[in-house]
């Protein structure tokens, strides 16, 4: 018997060389009769979330779970406009910055395509399902949702609005599908389908994304573990400083952009630490090295507290002797996602935005603008923290690969 | 006791930091006392190349092949003249083409950055030694070659010139390192280092580069492997059509990107058959379908036929009935590398480009082009056929990334 991961697959590669080719009006037009359907179907989206919602509640989860979980009339219509903003970008496909001709003739012109078929593996966020169809559809690429048990009614119901606004289209309603098996056992089926899937996009939890880079024959980008930091630097303004660290860590601390430690200059120190505790105004809990006790209340930082991602209100604090010092602290416990000096220093400034290895590094800013929203993307399929085919926000310009299409008139090679 | 393995990627990943931030001033010049040292050890690199064709000769290599594992003075030029080539070359990194400010004023500039360490495992031919060497160099990447034992003289003393080269450099002369162990054992250890390796590039057989992304968990890049087709389209000048399927198969039949099979629409069948009947003159053997056998004298073609990469003067032939058959033909036993149709019907050509899902395509020229050098690359770290990350020839922009450098002046998000 084929298992419902093979089926589901196999239909979406059949599907991938018509989106491939449709037109960006054919695109918009599907997209749009997908936001209308899901508009019609709000009250049944919103009474199956509840669902999901119950359940979650009745085993326990944490609130803050539930809310990301959760779906409300105002959140549904704000994951309709995120549709209506995929409709208004550039179509990604078909469209190259590189043509170039050569000696004997031959024009080459590298332009881009689609991937084929996109799998994504993510936890209890209702509106990645609606993101993840929009950027791949958009994007020419058929799109295998494989989400959590606990958002499973929410999904489906999803899903089904979607299949709705497609079978009003041009564009077939098999471009997309969902796992409803949400076992283990179906995520690793997934991961070994290189005949029918071109990459898998894990988001969720460190370990989902590790087991799943560790068993894949299917290529992947891993996304999203970010122990990010800010480094206040002897020059710094520190009003700004203190400001953005705030902001950094406390705005949204279960995100994967959000700070985790602060490396603050010797200089500084004694002036900026006891500025950021009055700011935080006890709301984070600070822990801290040595030279960071003896100037403000905090609880021993450990190793251990260097390399963890908190997601929470805890902040690791570390007096620094030099940029270097900072810089090569990062260079060992960061995971290459986020990183932010405040600095007045040019040279310490550029000099940080060249060494610091990571998706996006900031000078005076706070590192929660890595996300693909704010970078003008319209949405992002996750932030890769891996260095190939895509690094940072994926938005739909890292949904698809390029081809040489090269036009001659009778050239042989001598 | 660590292995040699562990040993010499852990010391290209201390070195890969100041590589990443040479200046192209400090990468040219190193390139240059690279090209001079290799030129001034030319007696003892002969030498060391000739112990690696005596033994391939004393093993039964067969000929073709251990002329590509000869070195003489020419290629021994020629592979200096590369480099020489790479100096001209623009440095790939911190380039962009993309840079934007957002509404609250930051400036995202999205910059190529260098990958880090690079390995590459490839089979007998030396001059791969240098061109990886120097792209990596260029790139701003330390290189970890895996070469085969069959020329493990040659890159012995290939590396140990580098290396003098190196030394009169500007940069340090360990960011080249050669894998002397050459058991399968070195391979095994070398695609699980994660933690020092960011990118693997397999050259060489289908078992080699199979057994490489099937047990890597260090990202991978498949190379080389190609089924590659030409279509002789109804419209076809066919004087053009038989000069570009001889080429295509013939001028250097054991590359990945010769033609394996020509695929010809059965209008033209009975004029262009016996035109490149007559043209390959008897060097090479063909193989056909049932209607190719009624209009010329062949052997028959089974389905492996169809799925073959001969690498030798072999040709299957199949008589279409029409473009689409042959896009579907492609679709079914294509490797996705490089795939040329002969045609003057406007409509097909560009339908043609748009519908075959492969590195390179070509409208009216030899499958023969796909190569770094031809299309202005310089060099090539191989060709790849998957679709991540890179695609076709891999020159120097193929092995960066990028990095979102951002500069603000006190944002936070709100």
């Amino acid at each position: 018997m084929v298992s419902e991961v093979v089926k589901k697959s196999s239909i979406l590669k059949e599907q991938a060389n018509a989106l491939g080719e449709a037109t960006t009006r054919e695109k918009n037009e599907a997209l749009k009769k997908v936001a209308e359907s899901l508009l019609a179907n709000f009250n049944n989206i919103l009474k199956e979330n509840e669902k999901d919602v119950h359940i979650a509640k009745e085993e326990g989860m944490k609130e803050s779970l539930i809310d990301r979980l959760r779906l409300t009339e105002g959140r549904l219509q704000d994951i309709v406009d995120g549709i209506y903003t995929m409709i208004d970008l550039k179509d990604p496909v078909w469209k190259s910055n590189e043509a170039w001709t050569i000696e004997n003739g031959l024009v080459i012109s590298k332009m881009s395509v689609p991937l084929g078929v996109i799998g994504i593996i993510y936890e209890s966020r209702p509106n990645v399902t609606v993101d993840a169809f929009a950027l791949a559809l958009k994007s020419g690429n058929c799109i295998l949702l494989r989400g959590s048990s606990s958002a499973i009614y929410s999904n489906i119901a999803l899903v089904k609005a979607i299949k709705e606004g497609l079978a009003k289209s041009r564009i077939s309603e098999d471009v997309i599908q969902l796992i409803e098996n949400t076992s283990r056992e179906s995520v690793n089926e997934m991961v070994k389908l290189k005949q029918f899937i071109d990459l898998i996009i894990p988001r969720g939890g460190s370990d989902l994304i590790q087991t799943v880079v560790a068993n894949a024959t299917v290529p992947t980008i891993e996304t999203g573990i970010g122990n990010c930091h800010v480094v206040v630097d002897e020059s710094a303004k520190l009003e700004d400083a203190v400001k953005i660290v705030v902001n950094a860590k406390a705005q949204r601390p279960g995100v994967c952009n959000a700070c985790e430690s602060v490396l603050v200059h010797k200089d500084v120190a004694k002036e900026f630490l006891p500025r950021l505790v009055k700011e935080l105004n006890g709301l984070v809990e600070l822990r801290g090295c040595e030279k960071t006790k003896a100037i403000i209340p905090v609880k021993d930082a450990t190793e251990e507290d260097w390399a963890e991602e908190y997601l929470d209100y805890i902040l690791a604090i570390k007096v620094v002797d030099s940029l270097e010092e900072a810089i090569d602290h990062i260079r060992i416990y960061g995971t290459k996602h986020s990183e932010a000096i405040v600095t007045e220093n040019y040279t310490h400034a550029e000099r940080f935005l060249r060494s610091i290895d990571a998706a996006a590094v900031y000078v005076n800013a706070s590192t929660r603008f890595t996300d693909g929203g704010v970078y003008g993307f319209g949405a992002e399929m996750g932030i890769s923290t891996q260095k190939m085919h895509a690094r940072g926000p994926m938005g739909l310009n890292e949904l698809v690969t390029i081809k040489y299409a090269v036009r001659g008139n009778g050239q042989i090679r001598g």
